[in-house]
């Protein structure tokens, strides 16, 4: 692997081209490597899922890394910027496992893919589901180690040691995360700490804190930088969580590449839905706990329950949250104590993060 | 973590009680630090699951250390061999999850068990199934990730940067491994070979040789001992998986924690099934063809198939390959450069490991 030319000026929009330069060439040596053809699915339905994604934690990474005055060979922190991509990607395919999710980024999820390449390769139809899910649990499982080796490849012994602490902290902090979004699943509550408790865990460190915290701890940031990281990326993160679930009510498909209220078939206990029971009339509390968690909606239900988060201005109310999120996140940048270079990448992520449309 | 202390002679009966204090520490260490209450069920049902089990790959790696000249403070290598359990704690709940099993050592499985603690924490049973497979999903998750905590918990930047390559190897192999085990389920075929390269894989490397040569290279073994390392490990790594194939048919459910013939019931691929299929008359291969694999199997139906295991000779067949294998695992030890303490330690555990009852 050539090393990357040194980059003192943070440029966002090199990270995707580099690390995925990185995420390919890595993939396909596995493919070469594969103990023959039949394991052949793996790498490839993973190279499949990375070919899209918005690179939010490699770009965090960097400009963590450019915060905390990160200077020449960009080898390392591109390294692990990658492999926090590819540990998403394992994130991810777990995810879709659990929820029994069909569209991921505008295609078959993982699960769905493996059984289908099955069924290519002569197993039986009748197995092919069963086989899926199984499939997909190992390549979860193959992204999760191979994040690792990534990692592993572009940092020395020392670096390993500066961010291994950071690296399981998040990975626990993610799974204890997970677990309580599944605990809180088809128990509707009205509970807006619980739900925001779980944002924080599932998504608000994990996709915006850490990935900033590990690129600054890896260039030697000082207190007050990681600090200065903390108190941005948090707010921050609830505000990208927070999107994500408007937009799983209210996203159009086309641009999300999920299908249309996904989370309210799955009945997921957001902070939406905390704030519409809040101030649901009892005919409308009933609708929503008697919809929310049915798998077989049809599309009449989900634009009831829709328009209930509208009435109750539920909806109004978490733009509202976004919006005051995203402005503490940006007026720390406004006193940190970070390169000028640095805090105009921040700028930018926060708003790519926080008006996406997908 | 104190450090245990120096031990140049090896001393296999030490190391469950050393390594299972190293795990009781950092799993209560975890607990403690749950966010909250409702994630305690995690923690709690991975010490519940390490209670037991045979501690086979610690006990090699502690063995391939001594191999190596390994003297001195044993805290890393007793570290590394923690971590291959967690790893391996990982291994069979995901296992679990994917071959739809009941049982394991005896006990429910983790997938059963988080679903008995849902349902304890007020869950609705309608949903305790899908529960329990997610939480188990996200259970290995984190037995795997705090696997890797433990190996940065003990081992140093130099030590890590050592041992890296291996540990990467040594798990996508068995994802591989596993995956291969899943393409062949439910396809039952009488090519032996192919059936020994999923055992390669699937087992004898990653049971075996990896743990061996793990504990051999953080001693700084030469190539000569890491080479009769693999010599020793392959054979004995088939000789392992084999008696357990003959254990998962006609073990009994009181020693192997298992239920009978749970290995017909899911239909695996296994050297004795080939073999079988190879001697089975137009009957027998119809009667294999229709009842290995179905799910339902009554008591009776496992007789007539064990019945056919027995006639066709492929138990017998099956022994005789375990008794050369371990004859060759042994006969390499005659002429490794090993330490004779070593040698001792490597010759108790080929004889545990083939001629078990569980």
């Amino acid at each position: 692997m050539g090393h990357a030319p040194a980059a003192d000026t943070p440029d966002l929009s090199t990270v995707r081209p580099d690390v995925d330069a990185l995420l390919t060439a890595f993939l396909d040596r596995k493919t070469r490597l594969a103990l023959g053809p039949e394991t052949a699915p793996l790498s490839t339905e993973l190279s499949r899922l990375l070919q899209s994604g918005k690179r939010l934690r490699p770009q965090l990474c960097v400009a963590g890394w450019h915060a905390g005055q990160g200077h020449g060979d960009t080898n390392g922190v591109l390294h692990m910027a990658a492999a926090l991509e590819l540990f998403q990607a394992f994130a991810l395919i777990h995810d879709d496992v659990m929820d029994g999710s069909d569209l991921r980024r505008g295609r078959p999820t993982a699960h769905h893919a493996l059984a289908a390449a099955y069924v290519a390769g002569g197993g039986r139809r009748s197995r092919a589901e069963a086989h899926g899910l199984s499939a997909a649990i190992l390549l979860g499982d193959l992204a999760l180690v191979w994040s690792d080796e990534l990692l592993h490849n572009g940092l020395g012994g020392k670096a390993l040691t500066r961010i291994s602490p950071l690296m399981d902290t998040m990975r626990t902090e993610l799974m204890y995360g997970q677990y309580m979004d599944l605990l809180s699943t088809d128990r509707l509550s009205d509970d807006v700490e619980a739900a925001l408790r779980v944002v924080r865990y599932k998504t608000a460190k994990y996709t915006v804190e850490w990935p900033l915290r590990l690129g600054a701890v890896l260039a030697g940031a000082t207190p007050g930088v990681l600090d200065a990281c903390s108190a941005f990326a948090v707010p921050l993160g609830e505000a990208f969580q927070l999107r994500d679930d408007l937009l799983g009510v209210f996203g159009d498909p086309a641009e999300t590449g999920k299908p249309v209220g996904d989370d309210i078939r799955e009945g997921k206990a957001t902070v939406l839905m905390a704030l519409a029971l809040r101030q649901a009339t009892a005919a409308e509390d009933q609708l929503l706990r008697t919809l929310v968690g049915s798998p077989d909606l049809a599309e009449g239900d989900i634009l009831r329950v829709r328009a209930v988060l509208e009435r109750t201005n539920a909806r109004q109310h978490v733009e509202e949250m976004i919006t005051s999120r995203r402005d503490a996140a940006l007026s720390v940048l406004d006193q940190a104590p970070l390169p000028a270079a640095a805090t105009r990448a921040l700028r930018e992520i926060a708003q790519i993060a926080t008006v996406r449309q997908a």
